[in-house]
């Protein structure tokens, strides 16, 4: 009789090989007794594991990875409600264009539907909100299995890169046993050899089914001269442009480009905090105080522009977003998402950013000509206002203000940082300014959500790119599996503890009188005794000097938290004293 | 210009309005800004709302409390990624016929697919896991549109209990603003007074859209005399027959009913840990040391059955389902459910058991003939096996066999136990025994997972049912989250630590080399620590005595875990022991 292990094993070691020949490097994986050929086949394949006991932890931490890394990254789990746990970073892997492989294990058809145990119906399991869903059946000896399967495995890893990099789903059902007999051997390749990777069609041919990544090529095919766009048609709508970059990402060329394009056409260029050009060569050049400035209305409605060139995402600012509401924006943006909340985009080009500069560049169709002095007049503003908030907040008590303006003054060029939703990306809006030394900033700023941030941070450091955490007290207690993760953590996670949901002090929520139960939600559980039982460092932070002195000390040290309490009422008050600096003094 | 918060407000309450006509009494919510018209509704309407966290915590608390409670519990959350977290839970209550009542709010239409934060396509999220879903669309002023959100209410909260219970998802989109007015006032109810509960149809009718459901009357209709099934044709098969009950639930009257027919009939009743049948009055009649006795192979030859009447899923024993493998089966099961993963049912009557075992005592139908002695001979083994597992235990070092019979034996009457998954709840099923005093054994046994154990007991004890919980050390890491809810818990949660998954050292998985590391997968922190940071006590237990004391001590304590630690080698040993003491002594 045949030995079903071996031939399970035999299965998940060829749809492993194809993920490998595709890119995979790395498997997330949970423990569960199903999935047992897959993990015994990624130990053949000395793939690097990272177990992880909670799936959704693990899911976040293979979205941190597979977003640092910028290939794909597997996730394991076995049957039954555990892939039910990676929904929330499934979503934010679709929403934010994460390559993640989910691999999970199954039941073979004839007990689901049957009430067997830990079976449940895992078709389609996460609906819209994957790339590709493929279930090829438990494993046979049928001919052309093994070829087959390492193919699916290509494929998978191909379609969850692409035009539209996002999570792609196999659910791989086996057959008892799962665990193969002591004769069992891997048969050799059945497969001609591949085409080395060098030689592959680069990703400028319509060919590039498997592309190559690197540093600095772009995922996406460029459209090139099929663009039916004269750049000239906006100069139509008047002559003062703006290019707003939103959340995304640029390649060294791609942004370098950008800064050509916007110095020959005399356009300000507006940076989100999550759009990768504030901090870098160039990114003195960008307006980042836009924030700021929009809460001087008289200003705000001077420099108000005639249309827009927009990079990325819709930005974090929703102060710009209400402000460009209304103005023609052409969206340059890959793939098939729309980024456009406000409906102002007439066009949109399906075209990588840093490849639509560099052809804006080259093509006779860009004349636009812009106002004397429009661009010169926001970079006054923007050199003001750098000093005045920083005048008045060398005069104000310790808020997230300094936090900010510390942090990003010290981390070391080339790292990373991952900041937090709600109030902590805000705030780094509002203050972050800009340096040349690079800087990568990151956010889970898909679906925006306040979960796995702790968790994402670990794999972004197992990435091997060192980075700094910048989290609100609520994410942290959202994540408490994470902290378990935090352990290995060669860069801190630094805590702004200010007593729950903040951010809903700023908003309307603010007079309901169960805003504290309700909404803000604080937990009211001291963060010392935690990291200790979790084997974490935990230091304390109450203004710039300790930050500095503990982001110095940590600098090599695993599993540091650093917790900064905020005063939050005081917090408040500084910035209405802002708002009312801006409005009183013209800049 | 209408106010559309108070727009929002006036159908939150009317939406919530029939949910509470329906049954619905409590709202667990996690706090976000799109989902406040709903928790402002559900103010006025002085619901028992649950304020938690972590969403995924949060849905399976709400699980917990519906399985207890017996009725729609509400769970709230905001847009986004938030609702990815119920999904685990959602599956639970699939499976396992709990009525969730999922409201998540989320962003209009107009926003969704347009890149606008914190929105994700949330249209029919759990796919096939609920039993309904709608999207009523952004509130609006037109005339009925009370009425409407009333009725759809009342039609969830009647969807969600009803022949097949279970979860069912109410999308809810809102536009700003969120807050109302000073002014809005809630309008007064245009519809017609509902039909008082107490003249409903009962549950019997075919009208019975909206069971009472009660301590003694089943949700389910009995299909009555349409059964076009002779039990006499069962006595064909042979006149060794059994009844065996799987998890599930019987109202007081079902189960005397059962206990009846077994007498009437004469046939052996085998007891899983989670049918309910084990404890409470007439429980001595039912045999509860099956998975004992299979460790027997000549004495499990001896007893198969010619045919088997199974009530409720598939058992917990593995050796009990194999045992039964090709045996003809006639399955009682209400609903579409059709618990057969061994494929040995040609007949499946979709009725409540209770009424089933009614009916065949009513019936002319139910001429079944037991063998001389068959029934007897396992009452005697049943004895045998009483004693001789006293016995050896009472020699053996401590391990999981004590603890389970001193919890059983110490647990008040009336009173509930919560036992998670994997190890905990198999030996539970050897070691419990039976007893008269009623005691209501709880697992989350529809999907099995290891999750969202804490926070499920934390529900159950809300429910107003003091349950105590069995977790081992792995469920309790994987629900870290469920530690913040233990805190209000009146009962203690008990923890089996024994360092890590032992299921593996039970499983083919048991010899591989890498088994502490992608199977075990201990977490080598102290519970200790991590239990004092949550404001928990933590009471550490080494034998019976410490046990039973610890027990006592903990009635009306709250947030008390309950450290047991046991060495799983030692383990191992006892219950290989165990096996072969059964083998050598004929009983």
């Amino acid at each position: 009789m045949a030995d079903q292990g071996c031939i399970n094993l035999r299965a998940a070691h060829a749809l492993l090989a194809g993920l490998i020949q595709g890119g995979m490097r790395d498997l997330v994986l949970s423990p569960g007794s199903r999935s047992t050929p897959l993990v015994l086949a990624a130990q053949a394949h000395d793939l690097r594991m990272f177990p992880i006991l909670d799936e959704r932890s693990a899911a976040f931490f293979a979205l941190g990875l597979a977003r640092a890394a910028r290939r794909p990254v597997g996730v394991l789990c076995t049957s039954g409600s555990a892939l039910g746990h990676w929904y929330p970073a499934v979503i934010e892997a679709d929403c934010s264009g994460a390559p993640l492989i989910l691999l999970s294990a199954d039941r073979p058809p004839e007990l689901r539907h049957w009430g067997a145990n830990q079976t449940i119906d895992q078709t389609r399991f996460f609906g819209v909100h994957v790339r590709a869903f493929y279930d090829p059946g438990p494993p046979d000896e049928l001919p052309g299995v093994g070829k087959y399967l390492r193919a699916l495995g290509r494929r998978a890893a191909a379609e969850c890169q692409g035009l539209d990099p996002g999570p792609v789903h196999l659910n791989l059902p086996f057959r008892e046993s799962l665990v193969p007999g002591p004769d069992c051997r891997l048969s050799p390749s059945e497969d001609p050899p591949l085409i080395p990777a060098a030689t592959w069609p680069n990703d400028e041919g319509a060919q590039a089914q498997y592309p190559r990544i690197d540093q600095d090529v772009s995922p996406y095919p460029f459209i090139g001269d099929d663009i039916h766009l004269n750049l000239g048609d906006l100069g139509q709508l008047g002559r003062r442009g703006l290019i707003c970059c939103g959340p995304g990402e640029w390649t060294k060329s791609g942004s370098a480009a950008l800064w050509r394009l916007a110095e020959r056409l005399r356009l300000p260029v507006l940076c989100d905090p999550l759009s990768g050009l504030r901090f870098g060569p160039g990114s003195d050049a960008g307006i980042v105080r836009y924030d700021a400035l929009l809460r001087y209305p008289e200003l705000a409605q001077g420099l108000k522009p005639d249309w827009v060139i927009r990079f990325g995402r819709a930005p974090v600012s929703k102060r710009l977003n209400d402000w460009l509401t209304g103005v023609p924006t052409l969206l340059v943006e890959p793939g098939r998402r729309f980024s456009d909340p406000t409906h102002d985009v007439p066009l949109k080009i399906q075209a990588d950013p840093g490849r639509f500069c560099a052809w804006a560049m080259t093509t006779d169709a860009c004349p636009i000509q812009a106002d004397e002095g429009w661009l010169e007049g926001w970079n006054e503003v923007e050199q003001r206002l750098e000093r005045l908030m920083a005048d008045y907040l060398s005069q104000a008590p310790w808020c997230e203000g300094h936090l900010v303006r510390t942090l990003i003054a010290c981390l070391p060029a080339g790292e990373g940082l991952l900041c937090a939703n709600s109030l902590p990306i805000r705030q780094l809006d509002l203050w972050s300014g800009s340096r040349r030394l690079p800087l990568h900033v990151f956010g889970n700023r898909g679906a925006s959500g306040i979960d796995g941030q702790a968790s994402t941070l670990a794999g972004f450091n197992a990435s091997g790119l060192p980075t700094t955490g910048l989290l609100g007290d609520l994410s942290l207690w959202h994540d408490l599996s994470g902290l378990l993760q935090l352990r290995g953590c060669p860069r801190p996670c630094i805590v702004i503890n200010n007593g729950g949901g903040r951010i809903f002090d700023t908003l309307p929520q603010r007079n309901l009188p169960s805003l504290e139960r309700f909404w803000r939600c604080p937990i009211p559980l001291a963060l010392g005794p935690l990291t200790q039982a979790f084997g974490l460092s935990h230091w304390e932070v109450a203004d710039g000097t300790e930050l500095v002195q503990a982001l110095t000390e940590a600098q090599g040290v695993q599993g540091v938290l650093i917790e900064v309490r905020v005063d939050a009422e005081l917090s408040l008050e500084v910035h209405r004293g802002l708002e009312k600096v801006l409005q009183s003094t013209h800049p």
